[in-house]
This record gives C-alpha cells, structure tokens and sequence, in this order.
C-alpha cells in the first residue's frame, strides 16, 4: 500500500476512452495526457505553525489535476501519480 | 458538476461576438484570446493561518481575467478554464 | 463599470500631448510609452492577516505607474489598464 | 555512524532487481535511476518558530523519493543518498 | 509636486562635475551614471503587519543609490529618479 | 582566529587519504571534491524573531557538506571553507 | 562620512601585500580580489517586526567577505565597498 506523506494524493489517471464516456475531454488536443483521475490515498495534510491542514479531497474523488503534475511510479502493475494537493484543481461530482 | 479547490474559479469565456456586443474589446489586437468571462463555479476560499479568506467573486460575475493564465478543459461539450481567483483583475458591471 | 479586485487600480493613460502640456515627459526616449495615468477606479484593497490594507490613490488621481506594468482591455471604446497599486510609483500634484 | 541534521534523512536504494520483486517498477523506463529506498537514518525534524516539527518516517522505513533529489555518498562500502524529508513522496507498506 | 507611495523616493542625480567636486568618486570608471543623489521628495513608508515602517532619509539628504535603481522621469524640465529606499546605500554628511 | 558570524561554521575538509582511510568515499568519482570535514570553529547561532536558534554542530564533529557550498579561504597557511550550517548535511561519528 | 543605512557596513579592502603579512591568502588564486577588509562605518541595524536586529560587527573589526559583493564607491580619494551585513562571512582576531 502506498502512504502519501503530508499534502501528498496517489491518483490513477481514468483511461481516455473512460475521459469520453463521462462527457469529460480535454481542450487542448489529443496528444496531450488525460487531466481527470481517481483519488487512490490521501496523505494526513500539512501541517503549517503547529496545525493540521485538513485535507480536501478523499478516496474515490474524480479530480482534475494540473498537466505534468507529480511523478509517476508503478505499483503492483499499476500505474500511479503522486501529487501535491496544490495541483488539483477541481473535483467532477 | 465541477467544484474547484480552495481559491479557484471556473470560469467560461464570452465569445468573441459578446464581447464586441458588450462594448469590452481587447486592445491587444484580434489574435489575443478574450479576456472577458462568466464565473460558473467558485471555491470555497483559501486558508491562511487557520482563517477562511471570504471569495469576492460569485457565480454569474462577468469578469476580466489575466491573458495565459489557468487551464483549460471540456466538460460535457463546454470548454472552461479554471483560474486562482487572484488571476481576476476585475469585475465588470 | 470596471470594479478591480484586492489592490488593483485601473487607469487611463494621459495622452503625449497633455503630458508635455502638464510638464512632465518620460526621459528614456519618446518611442516609450506614457507613464502619466489618471485614475479610474480604485479596488477595495488587500487583506493581509486578516486587516486590510488601505488603498492609497483615490479615483482622480494623477499618478506615475512602471513601465510595461498592467494589463491593457478596451471598455466602450476607451483603452485602460489594470495595475497592482504596487505598481503606482508616485502621485502628481 | 551517520547522524543527519535537521529534518534530512539517509537513505539506501534498494537494487532494481529487488525492487521488480516487490511488484514496484517505475514507469519512467528502465534508463532511470529506481525511486524505492529503505531508511537508513533519520534527523531530529525541523525547527520552526522554536517548535520542533517531528519527522513523519523511521528507521526500516521503505519510501518513494523524488527523481535526482539528494546528495550521494560512500559510507563503509555502501552507497547512501542524503535527502530532505520533503522529498520523500510515500511510504510503501 | 511628486508624492511618492509607500517607501519610495523622489531623487535627483548629482552632476559629475559636482560630484568630482565634492570629493566622491564612482570607482566603476566615467562611462557609469554618478550614484550621488539628493533626496527630493520623501513617501509615508511602508506598512508591515499594520506598523508603519519609519523613513530613514529625509528631503534634501545626499545619498548614495544602487546602479540602476529606480525609475527616470522628467517633471517641470528637471530629470528625477523615483526608488525604494531600499535601494539607497548609505547617506553622505 | 576565524569567528563566524551567525548560522556560519568554519570546516577544513579532510585530505582525501584520510578519507579512504575512514571508510567513506564520495560516490560521484574521485574528480570530485571530498564531502569531509572537521569542524574548525561554529557561529553563535542565527536570531529569528528575536530567538537564537542554538547550533547542532560544534567544533571538532567531522561533517558531510553538500558540494560547491561555502566560501575558501587560506589563513595562517591553513585552507578552509566557510558554510551555513544548512550546508552540513550529517555529522559522522 | 558615509553612514550606511539599515544592516549595511561600510568596508575597506586591506592591500594584497598586507593580507600577506597577516598571514591570511585566499586561496582561489592571485587573479581573485582580497576578501579580508576593515570595517569603516555600520548601520543601524535591520528592523523586523518592530525589534531592531542589533549589528554583530562594529568599526575596526577585520572581517571575510563574500566575493563579488556590495557596491564600489569613492570618496574623498579612498576606495570603499557598501555591503550588507549577510555578506560578512567571519571575524578575524
């Protein structure tokens, strides 16, 4: 299992056909990677002068995230996006 | 539905066409793109040390935004960008 | 109605010839723009800790602004541009 | 013995033949260097504003690092690698 | 009159003739711009955390300015730089 | 007598015989500078907001410093460096 | 008199054949200026946050400085360098 520290999410990024089906394309063309993923963990926030930031996304949430965000590892032969909270953008409901 | 994080706001870019309507034109010259926008969704505001600073923009604003700044995407065939609420210079009445 | 947000200012810069008029012209040459605006409108100021932070200038105002600073728009048929009041150097009397 | 300051942390890269083992495989291709290391040693944390800010990983600890973060050195025989604890992503559990 | 914002200040260069005069002179070579100045015009001084930051120059002190501070203006006939005080080094008596 | 001023450390790095002699060797190649250091003499500490923040290395520790940092200097015939103690990466023991 | 502002110092570089005499070198080579200097004249001292940050060094003292800092000026037929106080590496004594 992979535990983000801090601020840090685990995404997965849907697959592009999954991005269509949703009504979800990205306007700035095809050759560009898909921007909405799954939140897969959520690390415990930040902590700024002595408090706990709460964190705002949770496991599950569909999100947007900022292109070329994060890095990129493969676990249990999946691929998967470490990022900061900061880069995600919005999450789809 | 698209609900941005912290101090980020969807918005949607008046055509071109709305634009010359309301009077507002870019003086940049016609290859710039508008700079003027709707808001259609607004987070709920960043903390700073523990305190909420309140949003000043509001769904429906008409509102003039920094050129390049933000993301595009499409969502259900609508293209948006998702701007910092401090990429709005100002609203227009 | 322009309405600028936080600390910005919007402005309309004075013509070459009632900068020479007034006195007052820019020495780095006259290919360079004016630097001799009048303000428009004025926005409610910055929040810093939770205080905001007093706007200086006052609609009316002559004042002095950086070169290159702002962000040009065309607003029924006038040219203006949106400052940060950091960018307001000094106030002409 | 290595004792790191602050809030840095020692840590060593597991070999890539381990790291296929444990069904973690970057994805960046087989030319980059792997991300998974164990914790060898940790600071005593940060000190902000006079208040010690604890270290959120231990020794034995297997973490995900950002790529080229760190210092390499040569220690007995082995090779370490000094980062900051900010870059360390996850912990892989 | 030229009012200038925050901790800015109104100077006016010295002429090298004078400056060679007075004993002082730039060792960066003939081609460089004098760094005398005299203190024309004072600003409020600058808000941090609500307290305002005191100036530490007065109207009609000789100072010494960074190369290349500031920016030049022509008021009434006479050229002016407008900087921070920050920019100013030192204060000649 | 060196006496750094703040947060500064005065070091002189281990001839690089001593250092295999140790055990510890820099990884990156011997063309590089050895990482090695005796403490020669500590600053009192860096004041922030109105708090000195005691130093964690003292004189005599022999420390990892990152490559490139501090400034060289020859005194009494003697080569040494002088860095911020944020350049000290570990201390050896 | 040059009476430096805030945390800057007014220093003057000692002569090469002096900087030998006192046994201290650089080490980078001849081509290098000296880095050893006499500390001329002192500010008042920075202000943070209300509390005046008090100088560590005082008129008289030799110091090591940073290569390449402050700002060179000539007066009355002496050559002088203006540095902030952060440029000062260490006391000699």
């Amino acid at each position: 299992m992979l535990k983000p520290l801090e601020d840090r999410v685990v995404i997965e990024m849907e697959k592009a056909e999954e991005t269509t089906a949703s009504g979800i394309i990205l306007s700035t063309g095809s050759q560009e990677k898909p921007q909405i993923a799954k939140v897969i963990a959520v690390g415990p926030g930040k902590v700024y002068d002595g408090n706990l930031e709460k964190m705002q996304v949770k496991k599950g949430d569909r999100v947007i995230i900022n292109n070329y965000a994060g890095t990129n590892i493969k676990y249990e032969g999946t691929e998967y996006i470490i990022v900061k909270q900061d880069d995600i953008l919005a999450i789809v409901e």
